[in-house]
């Protein structure tokens, strides 16, 4: 082996993994919020956590299929023929690709699904290329894969893909592209023109490469779109693509988890990545899906959030955060916002609202530096509460640094 | 990056893990039980899977805990403060040492505790040494890794570990050692004085390697002891454990998943390892149980299937196949049997059982040919309905091997 023995206590991977996470660890339990979060009168736009109680549909289908039809009820489970057909009928009907059930590896969350995506496919020293502002944990993902991540920023002005960036970063190592829309943090929904160019800059820097380079699309919000829209799966336009989904966002119960990878029935390495997929669950810690959960499926596949209770809170908040002064997009989807901060130091922002009761995530954490998000399954109340705040911190903040320019 | 770019559809890593569990999916998709392991009537010794229906306590405990009690019942879980405590009481209980609930990481079931005991620790190039039989999934976990599994046998004769052998085995790359008692298959519990012993081979070789050598401890069984019996932890012995639990297998329900990792407290590297056990289970795909068993361990950790039941099944079983001739040892824990094969070639007896309609699992498949298991969660109606069935395969298979040996 040509590993170097460490004298490390624990592993170096552990160790980079958690480097990876440090801006996110530190908010989690040394920051304003970390010590704040559990008061009551605050207003949490932190975390995409409900503010809620849980969905009654929800609960109802945990109550009545935990009861056993038979002795296998809560045997070992891998991926059940039931839940894959379940989930398979509403992909295809979502994105009208012949997916089969065995093109679906079941599996206990998205994140797992993610994990298993990257893993399938990954060796150590590829790359994996993805768009930020991104999600914070893509990088702690790729890193325990051994692999590198590699990022490139969106188009700051529509929040849409920077395809020129995305050719331009491509290597010959280039294993991946993650995509996710609609995204997190922006909520804007990838159109298909940019995901057919997309398909055809993958295709040909494969060719080049001698090497399939894989679309992993990270799309757990393709059924939260605004106005009877829809998002366009990447899978409809590019052969090579593993879907990653999450029932956690459409349930707004990411507690209780069950999520799918699907291997595009059009990938010429269909069967392999079947195969893989199923041997790295295992691997991994048996990453299926709780029996109860997979039994559960068939009513909860269709249990959602109310998307005209998300789009009036999406529609009051932007509305009264643009007649104050901030820009800011309207997302197509997702339970996202990603305002300008109205000064560059996005975690001073940030503070300045800590003080007054209210918690935003810095775009810092999401790569994007001078923005930040509001995660919209904050309640009603908190909305309505933290609207002055919004208007007062919008004026102290410009007015700090019109000062501090002036000094 | 050293590490060449592959030209495989799929990770090499994916291709090394499928290699090593060959046979098992060969038996779960491609052998007599495969075909034949829904049919009505057989007798199936096979997996440990329920043959009857699930506890009414299980039952009880996923209906009234799914009731939610506030807004954050399925909100994002990691280690509850809740579950932790309840796991700890237990554990502290069990084995007299003094575990703080944030030594527990809490799992989705047992192979996922394993899992991130292993990656915790573990590098690319470092070897991981268990003794065979084992169970037949620590490869994955350890080729996953991106270790290298290092097996010895156990004494065939106690089937206690091998201490000779162990410490023959250790080199300066090893850094875990796999103790699984009781022991899947041969039911035996490691005596305090062999745990004792090993601690000290374990210490002499850390201090040797300037490295430590960790115990990773796969306990699930602990709790399944016949006699009135106990399984002392190797935790109790040496201070760089990692105990490793499933509540599977007292619950007997493999497919409603809930383990821990826990640190030992006497650990050198106990906050390190807490951390990297954290960031490591994030990485690996939110490897924390779900909401709903976190609720409910404060029920789940005390139930158990009927001990007497199961001992009563042991003691007809055992006592039947001696008096048949096998030559079996009586298990003191688990709901394993681990009779020799009458003849050399296991594979070729369990052809001749299922023929009769009686499914049992070769000893290869655990490393140790010339065995086979037999899971007692089978039903007692298939016991008695193969004790005949043993009988005249011994029969059979002998005068088998007989007639070979003379021809």
């Amino acid at each position: 082996m040509t590993n170097p023995v460490t004298r490390l206590p624990v592993s170096q991977r552990s160790i980079e993994i958690a480097r990876s996470m440090t801006d996110l660890a530190r908010f989690q339990t040394d920051s304003t919020w970390a010590r704040r979060c559990t008061e009551p009168g605050i207003s949490d736009f932190t975390f995409g956590n409900p503010h809620e109680m849980p969905l009654s549909s929800l609960v109802n289908a945990l109550q009545s299929w935990s009861t056993p039809l038979n002795k296998d009820w809560f045997a070992y489970k891998s991926s059940e023929q039931e839940s894959r057909e379940v989930a398979t009928a509403g992909l295809r009907a979502r994105t009208g690709v012949p997916f089969a059930p065995e093109d679906l590896a079941m599996t206990n969350g998205g994140i797992a699904a993610l994990m298993i995506g990257i893993r399938t496919v990954i060796d150590p020293g590829d790359e994996v290329l993805y768009s930020q502002p991104a999600w914070f944990l893509y990088d702690a993902l790729i890193v325990d894969a051994g692999a590198t991540p590699v990022r490139v920023d969106i188009d700051p002005a529509t929040f849409d893909l920077d395809l020129a960036a995305i050719e331009a970063a491509i290597t010959p190592r280039t294993r991946v592209f993650v995509i996710n829309s609609p995204h997190n943090p922006t909520g804007k929904v990838v159109p298909s023109e940019t995901l057919a160019k997309l398909a055809t800059i993958l295709e040909e820097a494969s060719a080049r490469n001698g090497r399939t380079i894989y679309l992993l699309s990270d799309e757990p919000y393709a059924k939260l779109v605004f106005g009877g829209g829809r998002a366009p799966s990447p899978a409809e336009h590019y052969a090579e693509t593993l879907v990653a989904y999450s029932y956690g966002k459409q349930h707004l119960a990411p507690g209780q988890r069950i999520g799918f990878l699907a291997v595009s029935p059009r990938s010429a390495a269909r069967e392999e990545i079947r195969r893989s997929a199923f041997v790295t669950q295992i691997a991994t810690g048996w990453s299926f899906p709780n029996a109860l959960m997979q039994h559960a499926l068939a009513d909860l596949e269709s249990v959602s959030i109310d998307l005209h209770h998300l789009r009036r809170k999406r529609d009051r908040m932007t509305s009264a955060l643009r007649a104050i002064g901030y820009n800011v997009h309207v997302p197509d989807g997702t339970f996202y916002l990603f305002p300008k901060a109205p000064i560059g130091d996005d975690r001073a922002f940030a503070e300045l609202l800590a003080k007054h009761d209210v918690f935003v995530m810095p775009g810092d954490f999401f790569g994007t530096p001078g923005y930040f998000r509001i995660s919209l399954t904050a309640s009603e109340e908190m909305i309505e509460r933290s609207l002055p705040i919004f208007a007062a911190v919008y004026h102290e903040a410009t007015a700090l640094e019109l000062s501090a320019a002036a000094g």
